[in-house]
């Protein structure tokens, strides 16, 4: 799996753990609703700023974040 | 600190403790050694695919890369 993909897999699961919409994510990380969209569907990768500011606003770490990112890339 | 500032410090350091040039970190991660030093000035922030692959070349996970950003963040 390409990273993007693996991104946007462990975001949407995260989101929607959290019981978050898009809208509600896009709103705590100061992120367009469309982005998170294009996020999850693995069409974009994320910077290190996206990566910070959407842990965050999921209450995690950016490092927990990646470490779930790349289990799913070692899947 | 910014979060591109925080990472180029931390690539700084790892790159230096590893031993290796720019010239040998970009060539095992498959970057130009422009990019590397453009990280390492933080003028540039990464996105997931240069973190995976720096990290590798690195021989470090992408998850404890970004556990040492967020520490430096911090500071």
């Amino acid at each position: 799996m390409e990273a993007a993909a693996a991104f946007g897999k462990v975001l949407r699961r995260l989101r929607t753990e959290a019981g978050m919409t898009q809208e509600q994510l896009a709103f705590e990380a100061d992120l367009r609703r469309t982005y998170i969209s294009i996020l999850e569907l693995g069409q974009q990768q994320p910077t290190l700023t996206t990566i910070l500011k959407l842990s965050a606003a999921l209450n995690t770490s950016a490092a927990a974040l990646i470490e779930k990112v790349e289990a799913e890339l070692g899947n």
